[in-house]
């Protein structure tokens, strides 16, 4: 969605917020960097901004990481995205495919930028020379598709002295079809009121977004204001200057006087949104919301805008999809992945999707593959033996451990109700790697399980996944059985499962083609929602992810076997012995697929109480 | 589905039932009496036949009339239909439209007959000469389509004299393509068992469908024994000649015998099925039933088999329909009929559907029409005030009346839980015209609101729909939107309400494009099923429909305002009376539309009492 409409959208609700607010972060340097990013923007989805842009890098695959960023922001994370474009150095073919790349991700939003000149002093190798060249470009070939942004300088810009110039290329910037201006960071905010009156002045009456910096330590002020050319007001540097060397006393009152100088904005009437240069960090920037309160007023809205309750994406093929599996609950990343490539989403009903053809499974395998063995090493350690591997599970439950191969972040605060009882199955050996809990009727508005429209009802039938020991299989089937068939009247007892073991075999009581609806909502004047199911052919895509992600975590450990290296001969025993560990883990986790299946089971009678599933296995004799 | 097919499935299910059955029902000659075979249908569909026949009449306006029939059962009632066919003076265009007719149907059994011989001694004219070569077109024309059931005589032909003859045309009919055989009438089972026999033996081994004749009267039984050439066993004279007086007695001991008779049947073992020839009445084949405990049986597995609150039609392109409008809930054959032309059938969400257009309103109106004049005064009298037309409703509310124009039948049992409420509304001058009450989880096998399979969970919002007078359209809306706004935290007391007058100005607080579930299951290993909504498009197609039909009453008014007629001057006065009465009737009903808004209502919150709307109601002042 465009960010003017955005804008337009948030400003005219029944209860006005005082701002709005938006992110910008850059492109990290390593994969390690990305990964950590993505984490970072996914915590601050939470704050509900309005947007957030990702920065442009010139040239080869920093480029195209920009665009990869692009497309996980805007159809994984569910942020809506800007893009930075610059001219610098790039031929009109590096610009079509950027274009094009943003345009597939559903990203609707450009940031048009010049760009800094070439650093060794060369003319620019570029197709387009002005930032306006590039507007005019990209409304030539994309119409209105793109919301385009244009930079602006408040402070004036460090090539043009003249004020009156400077003005005269943003209207022209302007013109050329620009819909929304982001201007430098600044500080001085009278200077900027005065700049905004001007520009209004000559006739520009598009949205004006400032662009606020945090104050992280007093050097990082003063250098940026020194390379930015910018001024920072006296008062600022009074109240600074003191405290320079504190910078926990500096980011305390920096946050005090950027939130102050936020305030006069808003107050100003020119400005209703916040932009802030993140620098990819948080704190900072939850500071300057928290001290606004902007926080709160986001917090007390959410409710209604969870529409889902997993994460949208804003991808648009994506915006009518609106029932996923429940396997991939903790690995939103891999779903999307392994779906990207399908022409439409289960809408309403899941069946109507036909057979779901998912993806390569590398796509996803690779996630784990990527990141450094040595932070494989440092979070889950070396587990051998089976015992070793509940504990770390164990360790996941209880919050010690923040994520798993199967679960890229640590235990949701919905699980929590259900711990001490996942605890105790896993310690029967039954290794659990999804879970939910059975609701009846909760309020839609429900801190924990609510989600969808307010006035509404949320349900959920209990569901539990894991991993045990082929050896189970037949006990399990036994008590299952037995359970469903024990009340005479077979009102209650209805507990559907899925056995399946790496190869693809598969023990259950459902039928070909059965699918289940596991969450469900009734809400005023609307169809009934259902947004996850459990079904066949989607869990043996799960399985196989889950077989490959076991097999991965084996090939990590084997990354990890190095030759042995040089150094005195305590370090030498200590590697031994840590190479030693390694090798076991290696072991243990090549053979553990053959060993293992993976079960899902459904209570379907969501009105029962969630011992049902648990004593069931808690009495199986292990 | 082909019968044959019903029948394996019905003698293969887990429970197997001692036999099951069929009707056969010819075309009335009169409009009046097709309606009223159509309500008798409807009931008899509650026995769960697994088929019904439609004898076929060669010629004009009755031949079309078979086909009309068969689109009724199939598509409107929801019951397997076979049409019977005869060659006798049947040109093949003639067999070609009836046949195409049946196709389009969703028909796929045919019941290939030869036909009696012309009357006057003729040739026929007809293209085929014998049932075989009907057969043989069939097939030919149509493949499998059609299951093909033929005509069989166990006591002989009464043109044909030789019984090996006999037997051989029916082995060439088989041979043909026949897919199972349906017997004359007869009593004498010894024969019968014997024959059965001797056309195993010649290698026919389709399944037998013994045509079985209820006794109602003594002269009727010998009558049509006589002009079958059919045997009655000396112990049926017996018992019957004694009482063949008492046409009461005669009907007890006949049904009596005929069990007596079935039960033997299907102790031969040739036997698993029996087709009654109903004679288009109900009550002496429902008194064999009743005696053999088939229809006991069938309504024990009833809840299982009605997969949804509404009736299924069996036309296969409706064979995915899950999703009604609740409008239509008592006009079936409407709904039918202005959704017929549709492409795709709301499956699993009625958003799916795009803008639904509803067909001609004539289509349905004309069957208010149809009825004789006569029929409609007998009924619903002359009513010429508001306070009369509630008197109607409340008298239909309380079981007095049968029908109404807007509702085919007597008031459903589910509604019998708000009558007192309703009655107390109209008595208000809120005129109902539909309604269901608020169920929260009521189990799917609840006797009075259970649907879908079992160990499933069922639910309702409350739903009212009414005409009331313009001008209380004002208090109504005000009391609407203070109710919605009368809690604070606005989490419970949340109704939606259209409120349109004839010409389609319109009150509602639901936006367009809303869609409103308003009964929805939830079920063991199922997607949730949502069976009916309340939408905007095809309420306005509604409104129509109901003015309409207020229109349609005046006209019939408007037909029996004869001119004065002779007579003696008593029955001249009388007569004056009554003209009066019914010119004051046309008045009322002709000018009723402009002045009557159509409303409907629905508690969001299911969780509520049905008192809440009700006191709603009540407490306006009118």
């Amino acid at each position: 969605m465009k960010i003017t409409d955005k804008l337009a959208q948030a400003h005219s609700a029944a209860k006005l917020p005082k701002a709005t607010f938006s992110f910008e972060f850059f492109v990290p340097k390593t994969p390690q960097g990305v990964q950590n990013l993505y984490d970072r923007m996914d915590r601050m989805y939470e704050l509900n901004p309005i947007f957030v842009d990702i920065t442009w890098n010139a040239g080869g695959r920093l480029s195209s990481l920009t665009n990869e960023m692009v497309y996980t922001a805007q159809s994984i994370l569910g942020l809506e995205t800007c893009m930075h474009l610059t001219c610098t150095n790039m031929p009109v073919a590096l610009i079509d495919e950027a274009l094009d790349r943003a345009y597939k991700s559903g990203c609707q939003n450009i940031l048009a930028l010049r760009g800094d000149p070439p650093l060794d002093g060369s003319e620019s190798t570029g197709d387009f020379k002005y930032a306006k060249d590039l507007i005019t470009y990209i409304r030539k070939k994309y119409g209105d598709h793109f919301d385009i942004g244009v930079a602006a300088y408040p402070e004036g810009h460090p090539e043009e002295t003249s004020g009156d110039r400077i003005l005269e290329y943003l209207k022209e910037k302007c013109d050329a079809g620009a819909n929304f201006i982001v201007t430098q960071m600044f500080y001085d905010v009278d200077n900027f009121i005065d700049w905004c009156s001007k520009i209004r002045k000559i006739g520009i009456d598009i949205p004006i977004v400032p662009g606020i910096m945090p104050i992280s330590t007093y050097a990082s002020l003063i250098r940026r204001a020194k390379w930015s050319e910018i001024k920072i007001p006296q008062h600022f540097l009074d109240a600074l200057d003191p405290i320079k060397d504190d910078d926990y006393m500096v980011r305390q009152k920096g946050t005090e006087l950027v939130a102050e100088m936020c305030e006069k904005l808003i107050q100003s009437g020119y400005v209703n949104h916040l932009h802030f240069y993140t620098m990819n960090l948080e704190r900072a920037t939850v500071m300057i919301l928290e001290k606004l309160n902007l926080v709160e007023i986001v917090r007390e809205s959410q409710v209604v805008t969870e529409a889902m309750p997993w994460r949208k994406s804003l991808h648009p093929e994506r915006s009518k999809e609106s029932i996923r599996p429940i396997f991939w609950q903790n690995r939103k990343y891999s779903y999307i992945m392994r779906t990207s490539a399908w022409d439409e989403f289960p809408n309403g009903r899941w069946g109507d999707a036909r057979s779901p053809a998912f993806g390569d499974i590398d796509l996803c395998a690779s996630e784990l593959l990527r990141q450094s063995p040595k932070k494989a090493l440092d979070l889950w350690g070396t587990p051998s033996t089976l015992k070793a591997l509940e504990d770390l599970l164990v360790s996941y439950l209880e919050g010690g451990l923040t994520s798993l191969p199967w679960s890229d972040g640590p235990i949701g605060e919905e699980t929590g109700v259900l711990i001490e009882d996942l605890v105790s199955i896993n310690r029967k050996g039954f290794l659990t790697t999804n879970s939910q809990c059975a609701v009846n009727a909760a309020k839609s508005t429900d801190k924990l399980f609510g989600w969808g429209p307010k006035n509404g009802y949320v349900y959920q039938k209990q569901y539990l996944e894991f991993l045990c020991p082929k050896s189970l299989v037949d006990k399990l089937l036994k008590a299952l059985d037995l359970f469903n068939s024990s009340d005479s009247e077979g009102n209650t007892h209805v507990i559907t499962y899925y056995i399946v073991d790496k190869s693809g075999t598969l023990w259950t009581n459902t039928k070909e083609g059965d699918i289940n609806a596991v969450t469900w909502g009734v809400f005023p004047c609307e169809e009934i929602l259902q947004p996850t199911i459990v079904e066949r052919t989607s869990f043996l895509a799960w399985k196989d992810e889950i077989f490959t992600l076991i097999s991965e975590w084996a090939t990590i450990y084997h990354r990890l076997m190095a030759k042995p290296s040089d150094g005195d001969s305590d370090q030498k025993q200590d590697q031994n012995q840590n190479q030693d560990d390694i090798e076991n883990a290696y072991n243990f986790f090549n053979q553990l697929g053959d060993e293992l299946v993976l079960c899902n089971l459904v209570n379907n009678n969501f009105t029962a109480s969630n011992d049902v599933l648990f004593s069931l296995l808690n009495n199986l004799e292990t």
